[in-house]
């Protein structure tokens, strides 16, 4: 999978008005926006896209329809965490039997796993599938942090678990991925406002739901930053960074919708408790979009 | 519901040896033995009930069944959270309508919650049903940690919201929910190993797994802090800590689990990725048990 | 040194009106309006003392001044932390010779210590004196947060450390050292606002500086721990409690000064940065102090 | 002050053999090789200088010797932190009358303290001298973390603060200096294994130690920095991070000190309580130096 790199889109989940249904055709209408806009991969079910808030029925749903409606034009990488390992195991096993190209694993769980029923989570889903796994590491949703030794320690006990997303806000983290994993293991960016560090310090890629609103500064960024142009990188990086911020620390399902509602595109809505953007937040986002168009 | 006071005790969910399905009988025995220790309350469906890693059938049998056996012998206090409003909203009303007599709500998220957000929450399953609630706060397992300040907004706004359940480990929230709130918002423990300290401040009761194993003890504690006698109090509150910090650290499914096998009672294992407690851990659970017995 | 329990009483430093020079006879005032009130020790020179902001020749003064004005009426417990092993020594000789009963050592330092470093540090400081010491834990102010695990490692490795003083505001740490210590290693709380909880955990004195300005609510609430009364302990606790919350939450030296000043005493006030009490906070504390007098 | 740029190279505080005495003559030593190797600036007197642990006496001589031993070959930056504001703005008129060209000021305090009282604190130093001051952030050795507002409202209000050293080891703080300061403020890193990340975003400067050991390496980083070579700057920066990461995990000053004693220069050990470095260190730090040169 050395091929997976670049701008690594996510997608939202639409949903109708009153936030029961899914919207599928919006979600298809979404993705090609991505793939026309050039990322270079898709990431269906992800944070960004509620993926903890939907029923087993309608995860499947979105799955199977956002890998079909991607149609190979990009890799699809399907997030498939679920809290216990069995459940885990069924949505990866689903993932690849619907043609998804990855599947990312973050070890979400309600109790503190200790690195031993980590290790055996992954085990137990790569030994489930054939295609190749990114572990993502983010201690902020999962309430798991696994150590640079850890994820190591997985990378070498698994065969399929082959990438790594980190997002913990550590660039150190990254550091430390690159010199005791001797440059072998690629790792990918998952922290918005890290996204020129990242890049500065060997990220393969960025994971990001930014590309449904910003995609050409996105992949300028990673273009200057290959071409190893710093000067380029770094004006590209500060003239996003406010809207970085801003998806952040406004919540991504929140306001990307608002952002596709603003460029066109109807999603509809968070699913409760997470609210819809306010008014006022809907007022910054337009103003900062428009500054960038 | 003033009525809810004491030690309060917390069901494990017991499953087939495959871990595939629930063993409703042996849930039933567990529950006799609690109430026929003496316990004040029982809370199926807790953290200890592994409640996140069931399926919405498997939720739906197993609060079913525990308050018809519980049969009104003392209150039922079912935990109800979910990761949407709408699905924690479905709970709650599941369970008053089979005869809950309180129901806890943890405010479980992926995404971090806004104060408002959590407000809305309590208040949408405050407002669809009759009985109290119990709110329960616990950022190491759900990741939101709710300020005194903010936990009195919501029993000010939602008034079925009645009773405080503290798990920080922080003794003096206690004290600020004492101050703050005048001494008329009645709070109860979730920290095995602050029981001690939290009868102390003030706490009207201990939501706790122990006496699955250890009832007497924990009984005596309460019996003595209610009679204000510190010296005993503390006393039995030293000899049982040992325990109180293993099933902690050691996880209480598992060690609860453990220990009821030790004790004669199989319960089968936790659902992976959480393990059955090592061989290791066993053999100190026993050693721990035959102390104290 | 089993002696020391009960109320041991922070004194402060006065300066003069320009903040420029000592005023040792406010301070012989100050350590008798202690005595008089009936504290079991006097402790100067610690955080309330502004021990950090003298001079090496003041920080002399001071000492010498506080052990021959408290003239053994009480025991004397001096704080002789400094940044450098050798300049802590030379403060702790200095106060043996000039007749502390015992000497309270914070492992104070600019860089973060090693466990080797830290014991050595006190192994040199037992070594040069022949008075108990007690190890002050304290990371808030000091940076380094020694486990109970190398707290006991010290007491074990040097003769004449024979008492704890833990502020860390977390009462397990004092669970600890009553189960490793087995129960042989005596402890004394450091955090105000666990004054409850801290006798109720069994620690055998508590160093404060409630007693510049609440003795009486001070002494009667070790009174009522140690009676084993918890109902009149917790009592006497919530009543105090706003004002050590007060005084914690305001600076001690700002707080405990400006108390002195309202009650009759004038000490000036601390040395800048740190500031003195703002007027509406001289106001909330004048109100505090009504109430509870 | 503009012209602060570059690699700004702090100096150890060479001690005789007992560690008693000041060995100025190997000061001297130090601070030529530190210039002859070209560094832009020279920082006396900082963490690494054990600033902390000297007496004023020696404070002084170190300041005075020195700024004299630099005779403006290169700017020279002189920390005059201080536990008062006292003691700070004597130490900030001595270094300016000295002839320094710049003074560094870490709010170094016991208590914590407000943010009107680190303003005040600048602002006393700022009104007593007319060089310009280096605000520095460290949380890890002062306990005190100033946020990026609160470094921007003390540059607004104290006109001589016109420089910000930057040490959280949080990239996205200088992400936030960069972007509130609407790119007017000129900031430096203090962090060393955030070297290449924080020329990235923006840094004007490295304030380090490790010239001392690996001069050409800091300055090839900073010249391809400079340059937007980023592909040349990754590559020197994962070459120089072993050492980088050694020297920040072991303690600067025994570690640097060690360094220069292999590589000719003895400048004996740092001040009890902190340790020399331990043989295995040596062993270590001598086979990183080795792999470098």
């Amino acid at each position: 999978m050395s091929t997976i790199h670049g701008i690594i889109g996510y997608t939202i989940t639409p949903f109708s008005a009153n936030g029961e249904t899914l919207d599928l055709p919006a979600l298809g209408q979404s993705i090609d926006r991505l793939i026309d806009s050039g990322v270079h991969a898709i990431a269906p079910l992800g944070s960004t896209g509620e993926g903890a808030y939907l029923s087993d029925a309608e995860w499947d749903q979105v799955a199977e329809f956002s890998i079909k409606h991607v149609a190979n034009r990009v890799p699809t990488i399907v997030s498939v965490s679920d809290l216990t390992t069995a459940k885990a195991v069924r949505r990866a096993r689903f993932a690849e039997a619907h043609g998804a190209d990855v599947v990312m694993v973050l070890p979400a769980s309600y109790w503190k796993l200790s690195e031993a029923e980590i290790l055996a989570h992954y085990r137990a889903i790569g030994d489930s599938i054939g295609v190749p796994i990114m572990l993502y590491n983010n201690p902020a949703t999962s309430g798991t942090d696994m150590s640079v030794e850890l994820i190591l320690r997985i990378v070498n006990a698994v065969e399929n678990v082959t990438m790594v997303k980190e997002s913990t806000g550590d660039i150190q983290r990254m550091h430390k991925l690159q010199l005791l994993g001797e440059g072998q293991v690629p790792f990918y960016n998952g922290c918005n406002p890290l996204a020129l560090e990242a890049f500065a310090a060997g990220a393969k890629g960025w994971c990001t739901a930014a590309p449904n609103l910003i995609p050409q500064l996105n992949l300028d960024l990673y273009d200057a930053a290959m071409a190893g142009d710093l000067d380029r990188a770094r004006d590209l990086f500060y003239r996003q960074l406010p809207l970085l911020d801003f998806i952040l620390k406004g919540g991504l399902p929140a306001t990307i919708k608002a952002g596709l509602r603003a460029t066109g595109l109807e999603a509809g809505e968070p699913r409760l408790p997470v609210f819809a953007l306010a008014e006022a937040g809907v007022g910054q986002l337009t103003a900062l979009l428009k500054e960038l168009s």
